[in-house]
């Protein structure tokens, strides 16, 4: 097993002393929305879900106000997407500086999302302060016990994901390397089509906000399973992640890795169901990633450097709070994980 | 008419590209929660609101981290009660400073208003940044037509609150003149029984969120009459409003005037459902205040200083935007509005 998850205990702790709704359908950490049945017909089921956008406007990676309100309203319905939700719209409370020029281009952002996923702002709240930070809440519906969750593949199961994963990362690299391609090559759209697509389908489904590992190590505990990922991962990732990578001269599985995501569904599918996601592929018209397959032994292993390398998946989803917003300090980090496993595996 | 609302026009401008929902069943400005049709059952109606604390925590006005979860609770509560909606629970995204040691504090005071008002916290985010910023977004349920707005009221209505008005701004005002109670007296509930006892009883309803006059100007655009308060105003002053202003030499009408509310429902009934009232506030054990009547004329009058003060009910609206934060400029700014009204009603 990998290192604890410093952000699974931080939530435990947090929500210890709180009492939880009976009319509740999914335990803490169990899906990406919460569901909560709705009185009068018990058959219907509300999902909610809540996210800010704070370190990545404080740290710099999100300059752009177009993309701040673009990301805002799709880091949101990316929740919704995953536990296949129909969404009924979002909410939107925005801390806006005083002197803050750039609120068109932040509301054409949130626009141009909502228009994109056919999704309205229903409302909202304005406030005033020295910083910009914005909040969303997105609500949608699921009927019964047609939802998907993070809990429910056993070993055997196939790995998937609902496109190219890396470019969150790419984008990231790009940015703090200051030799950024337009922040407009940056547009994650929510896999809502998708993610109901995958009910009955998926046996597990998590989004990729916080990338791919961060997501693998968070289904590695709800299931109490590991993951294997076999060459798939490499034809999986992004071709503009990939060859920022190596210009940059970064492992390119690094790009999984890092903890700004590509809002992908990350979700695992029985092999009996494997013909019947194909057909739901080709219906949406969207190729799924086969990445690779559930195992019985809680560890995720990424074939690279010409071996077999047991991914710390605990230890890299606590990198981001461990190094505090310093990107540099990440990066180093993350190179350093990279090294010790190059230098194990190549003395092997 | 008083001023023009600088918020009206700031959200006017900032909603007017984004598209609406058809589901959506409230206008723009309609109603204190947005009420959004849910698929399936017609008749079933979401209500969702959201609300941050940001000024409020910047200022110092709140400081004790354990108001501050109170809060965040009761004010978003206290948007669903003003549409009668019964709630379902809320989420919770809190913005932590990374130093952060109340969170223990926090935590409890989201947990009592949990409890004092039977709702559950469903789920959250969290973020780390170098203040504390924490957003709420609060949901329940209306069914039909059932459910109160701002708008309804006509000419010949009578204005009642939920309770004595008042606490809010002398909470404030104790704040800032360094000689505060302990912060525990102040203690807003949500007034979620008393919503949902007054539809079919209330012409129109809105929550004091920002005061007994913020709260009234808005009433008299949506509904494009005025209010004519009586001497009941003055009995519905909160007792310790009253002596505070006493103490600190401030008009007592101030209280009112002031832009931190005290969360009590402000509501307009015909006048031959005053005893259906009467009796719904029996049931509750709670006491209704008489305001005032419903008018024509679009405009708040007050009996102050021997005479009927008109009051401009847009620039007290305004002056918490106009002053920017600075609590002593508020103040002033305030007390200079009732110098003026002074004058000329002294004059007559």
């Amino acid at each position: 097993m990998s290192t604890e998850s410093l952000e699974n205990i931080f939530i435990e702790n947090l929500v210890a002393g709180l009492p939880r709704s009976p009319m509740q359908v999914n335990r803490l950490q169990q899906c990406d929305a919460e569901l909560v049945r709705l009185t009068g017909d018990p058959d219907q089921i509300l999902a909610i879900t809540t996210d800010s956008l704070v370190e990545e406007i404080d740290t710099g990676l999100y300059e752009s106000p177009w993309l701040i309100g673009w990301m805002i309203v799709m880091a949101n319905l990316s929740d919704l997407a995953a536990v296949g939700a129909s969404p009924l719209g979002i909410v939107i409370s925005e801390v806006l500086p005083r002197e803050f020029q750039d609120v068109v281009e932040l509301q054409r952002g949130i626009r141009d999302a909502c228009i994109a996923s056919e999704v309205c702002v229903l409302g909202g709240d304005t406030n005033f302060a020295d910083r910009l930070i914005v909040t969303a809440c997105a609500v949608g519906t699921v009927r019964g016990s047609a939802y998907l969750s993070r809990q429910g593949c056993v070993p055997g199961d196939v790995l998937y994901s609902s496109g190219p994963l890396g470019s969150g990362n790419a984008f990231a690299l790009a940015r703090f390397m200051k030799d950024f391609p337009p922040e407009g090559e940056y547009r994650p759209t929510a896999r809502i089509r998708e993610g109901k697509a995958l009910i009955g389908v998926a046996s597990a489904c998590m989004d990729t906000s916080d990338g791919l590992f961060a997501t693998l190590d968070q289904l590695t505990r709800v299931n109490h399973v590991g993951f294997e990922l076999d060459a798939g991962w490499e034809s999986a990732l992004d071709p503009g992640a990939k060859a920022m990578a190596d210009g940059a001269g970064i492992p390119p599985w690094l790009m999984l890795a890092g903890e700004h995501g590509e809002f992908e569904l990350v979700f695992t599918v029985p092999q009996e169901r494997e013909s019947a996601l194909l057909e739901k592929g080709l219906s949406l018209n969207r190729k799924f990633y086969r990445l690779g397959k559930v195992t019985e032994t809680p560890v995720v292993t990424l074939p690279v450097y010409g071996a077999i390398a047991e991914i710390d998946t605990g230890r890299i989803r606590n990198l981001p709070g461990e190094t505090g917003g310093n990107v540099e300090r990440y990066l180093h980090e993350l190179l350093g994980i990279d090294a010790s496993y190059r230098r194990k595996l190549t003395d092997l």
